[in-house]
């Protein structure tokens, strides 16, 4: 076969396979999945040695080793795996609820009901516990998924799935509902990326060339997010204590994640006082300054900003400094520069927080708060299978629920109409 | 200018107004949608002017009779679209609701905030109302629109947008808000559809045809129903009366729509009777029966069905008929020929109706009433804005609400993440 038959072969298996997992109960789902978790880390030596297999590809590659680290499994990160599935085994499951139910004046009772997507597929690189992970939240909410992880992680993530598909058909469930793309043939993604009568939404997960790589290639939907160029301004009114552990928190816990801060606005009126207090504590903590010509007036050791600065996603120890005139040279900031992620305001004051709240158009907008908190576990969304910084469909953070839609549901007595 | 340059040019402008329609009262909008009505109802004599361009042009170039009369504005036709405008004013706005505010462990409080999409285009054919009717939903939801209509209403469309664009400049408002592509060229649409940074989102109404050049051509995610292939079952338990309303109702009333009945699908035990009495029904109101073998038996007068005609889409007084084993060959048919628009089932039996209503994965599943339902306003929706047989993002008739998307807000009292 072709790599384009084996891709519509796998897609219609999967279609095929939604019939079923559609209309499974919440019970046989969890149960699934928590087999699942116990088949992982049965089999636990067996998909080590496969990862074994990827790790000594990657040395021979020279790849770096964060990278070589991403790929690593061992029993500790197996277990997590397997935790991860049942904690989705947890979850309330949102398909079958029905809401909005309302009789109108004729009679008819008019409400929806949420339903799976259908097919599922998620393109993704490295870190193989993905492979677990969208596969439990994908099956959970009654779809089938399609999963085409990065050619580095190949034997992992074909470890992996097998040891999931064979509890799915242990269980008398159809195994087209997990499929895991076994060629690392760059081909496989554009020929799936073509099947839009057999897929119904693509989640890439990866860099920004991935995800612009299959975003531009798609005829399927693709749900997305760039990049996490995070902004926090600190307002005149702001609580210096409190700006300043804001900001250490959102540039320094993990500084390599989209929900950390690359850029930091400050007030004209704080700048004085808050300037020298924030670069001495980012400095003292392994944080390069790049700073505008005000900053750098207040802190003559920070290094210039270039344009590039702003608007530049570091994922690492260096931040943008600017300081602004207010409220609305902030937001057209973060208008002009930001990736629609997440923006924090630090501020007592009542009408800036809520034009802030209002005005900015980000997917997760913060009052008082660390940008570090825009992730769908800390909103309680459950585990997350992406973010999205496109409006349609989902704005943000993802869990279940956005891997369902509604239909209408109409109830009526013999109503026509006139 | 180039088209292109024109293109770029004005979904830029309507980029830009979004800053500010985004963010207007609902007393403001209210009041807009209201001056823009009474304006339309001033100008009719020249909107109507216009209009006879459009239908001398139609009439040279031979156009049915049924495509001029949807073209024809009349001071009836106009005074509908100012009291549709009207109409949208009423409606509750969508923007600014905030819900599923709950507070997590650690204090800080998580909601969404329901926000427009952005820029809005819409591409569409024939009837000069979109113009007015898409405008006014676009803006009441805080969006900007790009309008698009067909070349043979081309006056009637820009003399309508203009006088609604006069009213958004008096108002101190952006006439970005409103922009109406006035070159009648093709390319105006493929370079419309390249536009992803300055549209969020496109609506094509019109045939099959230009819903799938668009949906091919665009690079902005597109909200389109391709047809409706609407069935209704008549399960053994059904009331004969009722079934015999309801199938008269669905077919007849107006069967142009996409909501009406294209293909009716009856239990074999209730064939015997059910058969020859609806098909008398139906042939008594000028339908032709097209029928499987055993339809046949029992109306010998009826034509036999092709293949093709199940999942055809009529739009006239054409009924396909099946009568089937029972509700899983129904629902096994629904899933085959189906357009994922909306499908009935007539019964009386607890059992059935539940699986019907779960199985069946139409945007809109109905017990007991008539297809012809299925529409934003009769599900109390308001005005619609068009239907989704796609199931991302919306999923049936749309209305404003479908218009907009929901971002998080987090508030927060100096939370930091561990």
């Amino acid at each position: 076969m072709t790599i384009q038959e084996q891709m519509v072969k796998l897609a219609r298996e999967a279609r095929q396979a939604t019939e079923i997992m559609a209309n499974l109960s919440s019970t046989v789902k969890n149960d699934m999945l928590r087999r699942m978790a116990d088949a992982l880390q049965r089999a636990a030596s067996e998909v080590i040695a496969k990862n074994a297999k990827d790790i000594a590809r990657a040395r021979e590659k020279g790849l770096s080793a964060a990278m070589i680290d991403r790929l690593v499994l061992n029993e500790q990160r197996v277990a997590a795996m397997a935790d991860g599935l049942r904690e989705v085994a947890e979850l309330p499951d949102p398909v079958g609820e029905i809401s909005d139910m309302r009789r109108r004046p004729n009679g008819i009772q008019v409400g929806r009901m949420r339903i799976p997507l259908g097919v599922i597929g998620i393109v993704y690189e490295s870190r193989p516990n993905v492979t677990a992970d969208a596969a439990g939240l994908c099956l959970k909410s009654g779809n089938a998924v399609v999963l085409r992880g990065g050619s580095e992680a190949i034997h992992s993530n074909v470890a992996i799935g097998t040891v999931l598909k064979q509890e799915l058909l242990a269980m008398g469930l159809p195994g087209g509902a997990l499929q895991v793309v076994t060629t690392t043939d760059r081909e496989a993604i554009t020929e799936l990326l073509k099947l839009e009568d057999d897929i119904d939404l693509i989640i890439p997960r990866g860099g920004e060339g991935l995800i612009r790589f299959v975003s531009e290639h798609s005829r399927i939907p693709v749900i997305k997010h760039y990049k996490g160029v995070c902004h926090t301004f600190v307002d005149a009114s702001a609580d210096g204590d409190m700006a300043e552990a804001i900001c250490i928190n959102a540039k320094v816990q993990r500084p390599g994640v989209c929900n950390a801060m690359e850029t930091l606005l400050i007030h004209k009126d704080m700048a004085a006082t808050f300037v020298p207090r924030i670069v001495a504590a980012l400095e003292a903590r392994g944080v390069e300054i790049r700073g505008c010509s005000v900053t750098r007036e207040l802190a003559p050791q920070v290094r210039a900003a270039t344009e590039e600065d702003w608007g530049t996603e570091f994922l690492d120890l260096i931040l943008a400094v600017r300081v602004v005139d207010g409220l609305s040279e902030a937001i057209g900031h973060i208008r002009r520069y930001g990736s629609l992620h997440t923006e924090v305001i630090v501020s007592n004051d009542y009408r800036n927080t809520q034009r802030f709240i209002r005005e900015v158009n980000s997917s997760v907008v913060m009052v008082n708060a660390s940008s570090r908190f825009s992730d769908g576990n800390q909103f309680g969304l459950g585990a997350e299978i992406g973010i999205s910084t496109t409006k349609l469909h989902s704005f943000g953070p993802m869990g279940l629920e956005d891997l369902t839609t509604r239909k209408f549901v109409v109830l009526g007595d013999g109503q026509v109409r006139d």
